[in-house]
């Protein structure tokens, strides 16, 4: 089928670009480039070397004979997303294509308004491309798990049967996400949950679990290939980056007492979960929620399993939290409808996280030790917005760290 | 106390200030004259005459001897909401700045965006200046009663207490709206609601009715203390603008069968709800959900109403609906709260009616009976982008129109 990855050169849209495109699937990638400026913003760089998505697309075009094609733009231009739609007309528009770090949304006022703006009118542009061009194409959205919060009951996939007063309805799962990131999202399965009642649009949401891994079957066959691998503390995952933290001789940091829990992924089942959602579409007008997890860890558990594995000296710190969580919750999460499709999970296993070290060993000069611990408090805000331009920080990591 | 009343210009922020002024508060008013320009946009006027601003608070001062200060401005920027809130260092912040017409939501791709941003970044902007001025500032911010769609359970005061799997959870209350508007007002709840976990701020969302009537105590005592009143088929709520089908001799159009039912409230009692609520304030890190509305009818019942008391020939008409609704469904709302805290209910008499057709008949002259009907339809959006300038539409309902 011809399928469309909006963010198709990020951490995980582009390993999705090449997973749909080896299976023989007709691709095409979109992307403004917003990920690799914020690297710049925060003056870090991913671990592993990437390459420009020029390079990358003429790499896979040398390896396997197949062309991606791209599209260079920004998803809050309508015209550019009307005219990309209307040109590729594909069945499938997957959407990776927004801002996805909590920590990044909370820097400042500024940081939060730019990542529900960004987010928020970047996803209703796709949709009007889709109710103007063909409402039959297939919407697969990421969504993320935190937009659930911590409930004291069952996660269920997007929707829950409710009894009140004697009376029954089923009603979108209650949400209660924990950053403007994730409300960014919450917003996003709101509005697109209208589209699909309104316009008759067939969509899928998936709230994906904390991804882990450096690569795929696809990224792993050229250095040009590769994707990013982040570790700062702004937009490095946990579990990523406390590996860096073991190789580096770094104590791993527990944000508090480490029971907060977390689903996982491993980036081989994400991509494998983008195929599945795409190649077993949404009915028309039909909301889909999935969530795109396949285990359930604390904090604390994470950094335990890597510590026991890590071959040399490792210890796991408790550091304040940066966050406001809830600690020692109920956690209980149903994610079967991926699996009933047929997703095998690949649970993380010493293997995994041996090939994780080796990576990490690789690129470990690379390694800005300054920029892995939190600088983000989510409690504290500027006391003061800049008055002259000599106030203003020179990066948005010393914005941080001025609060 | 100190009131800030954001959208002061407004339909309801007018009449709500000098209500909180009257009664002895001391008042501020911030606007940027918005709801002036979607009149220009969409080529109406209100009904009733209205002063500008400045004319408006000298003739309060005049009046009443009371002066209101105003901050003339825009809640998208933020340095300008920041400067106001440290300039007047309000105890309560009342929060109706917002676009908040569905129909103007659904014209265009644009105009959702627009709605969206406006009121979304505008939120932020203010719980950004409350956190960072003064976290004990109570925000009272409007939402409205179309937030929680047509659910077959009790809609209860924002938040339901679930049962689930044996486990229980108290849990903001599912939403599923009915435009992009009232999705933009879901997303501030969800904003408002995080800012009360990560501040500690204090919030009260009144999820407000349907609103009618044309004056309270103080905007009768002199013309130019009048507020707007609205008919057209895009900013005019269903009661007013049946009141003026009946008096111009036109059958009061009902959209579809009629069965779906609205909360209802007269515009006397909103501010009297907005008075509660400021002086009996939700606590730190309160998130209070209040449905501020006081009775419940279906659109058929309101037309009956009308057209029975109306004293000359009066038809009801059905119409296509322009929106997506749910017919004969099941509407029960809870409503308990402001009442439990002193409000006294106004509820629809033949003599508010009346009143309203007085009002009406002294401006009938003024109405242009073509901005009646609704143009808006929401299923239908349009086909292309324009390409060239000439290819623009003069104005906002011609764009509606050419769907």
């Amino acid at each position: 089928m011809q399928i469309l990855v909006l963010g198709g050169d990020g951490y995980l849209g582009w390993p999705t670009a090449l997973h749909l495109s080896a299976l023989g699937h007709e691709v095409a990638v979109s992307d403004n480039f917003a990920r690799r400026g914020y690297d710049v913003e925060m003056g870090v760089e991913s671990l592993v070397p990437i390459a420009t998505l020029d390079e990358r697309l003429t790499a896979w075009a040398d390896i396997s004979g197949k062309t991606i094609k791209s599209y260079i733009g920004d998803l809050c231009d309508a015209s550019f997303v009307h005219a990309m739609v209307r040109d590729f007309h594909p069945d499938t528009i997957v959407h990776f294509a927004e801002q996805r770090a909590a920590p990044y949304s909370m820097i400042s006022q500024a940081h939060a308004v730019y990542t529900q703006t960004n987010n928020v009118v970047g996803n209703l542009n796709v949709m009007y491309a889709i109710a103007d061009v063909d409402r039959d194409i297939h919407l697969v959205k990421l969504g993320t798990m935190g937009e659930y919060g911590q409930p004291n009951i069952d996660i269920e996939e997007g929707w829950l049967e409710v009894e009140h007063n004697g009376r029954k309805d089923r009603m979108l799962y209650p949400k209660r996400p924990g950053s403007f990131y994730h409300l960014s999202k919450v917003h996003d399965s709101h509005n697109i949950e209208f589209g699909c009642r309104i316009w008759g649009m067939r969509a899928t949401d998936l709230n994906q679990g904390v991804v882990y891994g450096a690569d795929t079957a696809q990224t792993k066959l050229d250095s040009r290939l590769a994707t990013r691998f982040d570790y700062d503390g702004v937009f490095g995952t946990v579990l990523n980056r406390m590996v860096i933290q073991a190789v580096l001789g770094h104590p791993l940091t527990v944000y508090g007492n480490g029971s907060q829990t977390r689903g996982l992924i491993n980036i081989v089942d994400t991509v494998e979960c983008i195929r599945i959602a795409s190649e077993f579409p949404a009915d028309r007008g039909e909301f889909r929620v999935f969530n795109q997890m396949t285990e359930t860890l604390s904090v604390r558990e994470i950094a335990e399993t890597i510590a026991e594995e890590y071959p040399g000296d490792c210890t796991v710190e408790q550091v304040e939290n940066p966050r406001v969580e809830i600690y020692d919750h109920y956690y209980n999460v149903k994610h079967r409808a991926l699996e009933d499709l047929g997703l095998e999970p690949t649970l993380l296993s010493m293997t995994l996280i041996d090939h994780l070290f080796e990576v990490v060993e690789r690129y470990k000069d690379r390694v800005d030790s300054a920029a892995i611990m939190p600088t983000v408090r989510w409690t504290e805000t500027t006391s003061e917005l800049p008055q002259t331009a000599s106030e203003l920080p020179r990066t948005a990591s010393e914005l941080a760290q001025t609060k």
